[in-house]
Formats: structure tokens, sequence, C-alpha cells
């Protein structure tokens, strides 16, 4: 595909809508904090994680505004992380989205405290907006903690920023972004309830978007535009980091990237429900220029 | 009282058994990552929250074993702010304890991610391990976050760090400090699920209690022996820090500390059930000199 595919904008606006309008808290003092948490929040995005969760939703026959506190809650936690890992003592990235990231906005004990109210906040949402049965909800709510926990993100960042020499390529990046991409579908499966069977396609879905979204990532930062990244380009270089391009080179990495495209394809294929959202989703994250 | 109560260290035992017993992931190359976590985790104390969960369940007529992933994830959950706080950008502490905090250990990067780390792997050992009605948990879990967010130990934190001059003292304690010691009582009363009504007099307790045990460690600061505290005298002061002492002076500070203790035992005298240890642990938290 040369040209980047169609993105369910419709899921993209009720995400944004709902994300706008989630408050933290009312405690007097506390705005900046609160401006803060928000600032990154809304800093923009394709929105791909809860837009996901709203389009899972969709294939399984359900109205996506009803996942709409599990979706935002995914969004914040992915933003706390972005918080995190941009501080100085993890990668010191000073732009995030055309922007001046967190801790270079608000300083850095701010930029702490910001990511981790979003976590707790995120939380807090899901666990008081989200209807459902309670077994359901408790169980989307482990699947999204597991996802931000040592066997995800946090595990993932880790052997990220110490570059431990044991790690591949592949498994961190499963750890890093591909368990919170995977989760996006996950909480949404466990809310809706289709049987055990009918998820399986699903979850491989869910395992190669993951795969994928990470080596296109990766592709991105070495040929991707400065003004459309909104950031520099070759930062994973200046980290010394390891990544799909480093490791297999250009080409081989988009070979990869198209062979998971079309290994969630076939997995969409064989899932029951109106997965063409999901399916367009998968286009546009292997064409993807930001 | 001029010696240190009882503490019911039956309960304690439980509790450092169960937390040396936690086992954050099996992830290769995330053995440092982990070792961080437990380095702080296993680092001591009293364990008075997650003493004060087993207490409640006790008096509620409960097994305390019941709580104890309820209570663990509290502790993690502790430690996981007592690791940030001490960072280089917030508080800035190299003692805790009396051993080197978890940055100057392990390093930075490390410290924020053992802290988002334990976060996590709290809320997933509870959501995983914790027995009961799945709705009790999921209240149990929204206190826990709530207590953890904006409204509780982060927004308290972001007052203290930024010094807001709006902030009483009184009301940053109660969310820095007396939130998650609140929730140590209520994520029980949750769990354990008495009529309404029957709760009053425990949330009252637990209240008074956070105000207590901040009101101590303000003097402790002052008074306190340093190898006792395990870390240097006058840190508040360092600070800037408005305490209880700052504002009130040590001799309103010690009436305030009684007067919230002669609260925290009419609480107790209202509340049905067996309270004796939760007594014990008021009367410890008066009468600590760590």
């Amino acid at each position: 595909m040369s040209t980047v595919a169609t993105y369910p904008t419709d899921l993209q606006q009720r995400v944004d809508a709902y994300l706008a309008g989630v408050r933290f808290a009312r405690e007097p003092g506390t705005e900046r904090l609160e401006e803060a948490m928000r600032y990154s929040l809304l800093a923009g995005g394709k929105r791909i994680r809860p837009v996901l969760a709203l389009a899972t939703a969709e294939a399984l026959g359900r109205d996506p505004s009803e996942v709409l506190p599990m979706a935002a809650a995914i969004e914040m936690v992915h933003t706390y992380s972005l918080i995190h890992d941009d501080l100085p003592a993890m990668d010191d990235d000073e732009l995030r989205r055309g922007q001046p990231t967190c801790h270079v906005a608000y300083g850095e004990d701010v930029a702490i405290l910001a990511g981790d109210g979003l976590f707790a906040e995120a939380l807090r949402l899901v666990l008081a907006e989200q209807q459902g049965e309670p077994a359901r909800v408790l169980g989307a709510v482990r699947e999204l903690v597991s996802a931000a926990g040592v066997e995800g993100m946090v595990g993932g960042q880790f052997l990220d920023v110490t570059g431990h020499p044991g790690a591949n390529v592949r498994r961190l990046h499963e750890l890093k972004t591909g368990a919170l991409i995977a989760a996006s579908v996950g909480c949404v499966l466990w809310l809706a309830g289709p049987s055990e069977p009918a998820t399986i396609p699903y979850r491989r879905f869910a395992a190669e978007l993951g795969v994928m979204f990470q080596i296109v990532d990766d592709i991105l930062d070495v040929t991707g535009d400065e003004a459309e990244l909104g950031k520099p380009r070759g930062s994973d270089e200046r980290h010394g980091r390891a990544t799909y391009v480093s490791v297999y080179g250009l080409e081989r990495a988009r070979e990869l990237a198209r062979e998971s495209h079309a290994g969630a394809r076939a997995a969409l294929a064989e899932a029951d429900g109106s997965t063409d959202k999901l399916g367009q989703i998968a286009d546009y994250i292997l064409t993807r220029t930001t």
C-alpha cells in the first residue's frame, strides 16, 4: 500500500470527546497537577488503543459507547507510560507529538506525579464508571494491570533502558508495546464475553497487531518525516536501542511488518463478527506515517 | 503513655511471611527489576497498613488470612509511593529504614520502574488472588486506587513538593498519608461487607488514625532517635515543609496527637466486633519511637 489507509475516525472522535470530559479530582491546590495530566492526555494522537477497544466492541455486536470508560483507562495508562519513559532518568526526550514533554513543561517532580496520577485515576475511572457484570469488569481490569506490570510495559521498559543483552528485540517489544495493544482488544473480550473459542482469533489478531505496530514504529524512526512524527528522527539510534531495523535491516523489517499484517488479517478472517474497522486499524498501522 | 504500646506482632508476622512469598514475574532479563522491587518491599517496617487490614478482618469476625492479598497490595502501593517520594526530583532522600533508598541502590531509572511495577503488580495480585464476591473485590480495589490517586497519595505529594500556599497542613496529610491508612480499614469493610451503619465507627477510627499517624511522624522527625528512625532527623525542616510541629509547635502537636488517639479510641468503643488489636495499633501509633 502506498497511501495511508482509512482510519475509523468516528470511533476516534468518540474517544477524544470522552477523554476531554474526564476530570480527575476536585482537590483544591492540585489544579496544576490536573493540568499536567490533561496536557499529556489531550496532546492528540490517533488513539489507536482505545479505538481498538471500541472497534472490538462493535465487532462483537456491542454499542462501542458501552466500553468508553475501559477504553479511556487504557489510553490514560498509555499516556502515563509515555510521561515516565520521557523522563530525564529514562529516555530523556524533550519533544512528544510536537510539543515539549511533560517534565519539560511542568518539571520533573510534577511529571512523575502526573504519570502516577494517570495510572491511579485510569483505574478509578474504570472501576467507578464501567458497566458490566462485576466478574467481567474484574477480569478486564486484571488484564489491563497485567499489561502495565512486569510482564508488560514496566518489564519491557526495564529491558529497554538497561539494554539487557539476553532480551531479544521481539520479546522486549511484546512487553513494552504489544501487551497494552493486545489488552485493548483483550479487555473488551472480557467485558463483551463471547465464548472462549470465539476469542481465539481476536487474541491472535491483537498479538500480531502489537508486533506490527512496533516494527513500523522502528521503521518510522529511521525513515519518517520529523514534522509529521512530532519529534526528531533517529532517537532509537541515539539511545543505542536494539530495534527491528538495527537488528534485521530496513528491508527485512518491512517484510516482517507485512508478514504481521497478513497474520492479523488472516486472524480477523476467522473471527466471528463485523470486523471491518479492526481491519482498517490493521491497514492503518501498516501504512501510517506518524 | 511513656513506653511503647504492644503491637499485634502475630498479624505482622503473617504479613511479612506473605510478602516474602510474593513473586512479580517470571520474565527473563527482569530479575534485577524484581530485586529492586523486593529490596524496598522487604526492607522491614511495622507493616501498619496491612496489619490494620488484618486486624479489621479479625474485628469483623473473619479469618485475617482471607484478606492477605488485599493487605499485601496495600503495602506494595505504600512501598511504591515511598520509592517515588525518595527520588532526586522529589524529596531526594538517600536513606530509608537505615538502608540506601531504591534509586541510590539501583539507579534512578530502575527506581522509577520499580515503583511503577509495584503499583501494577499490587493490583494484579489482588485482582488475581483476593477471594470474595467480585462486586466486593471491585469496591475494595476502587477504594485502594482512589487512595492512591489525585484525591489521595498523589495529590498530597503534589501539594507537599510544590509547597502550595493554599493547602492546609491537615488536608495535605489527609491526602498524602491518611487516605491509604483509611483505605487499609476501608478495603476490608468492602470485602467483609458489614451493614452500612456498622461501617461508620470503623471509618471514623481510620480517619483519626491517619491524622494521628502523621502528627506523630512530624513529632518524631524533630525528637526521634536517628538510629531508630533509620534516617537523619530534621528532614522536614530541611525540605521547608509545613508540618504539625512547624505550624502548631511541639507541645500543641503532642496534644493534637492525643486528641486524635482519644477520637480513634472513642470510635472503636462504638464499633461492633472484637476490636482489641485495632486498639493496640492506635496505642502503638501514638507511642511509637520509629
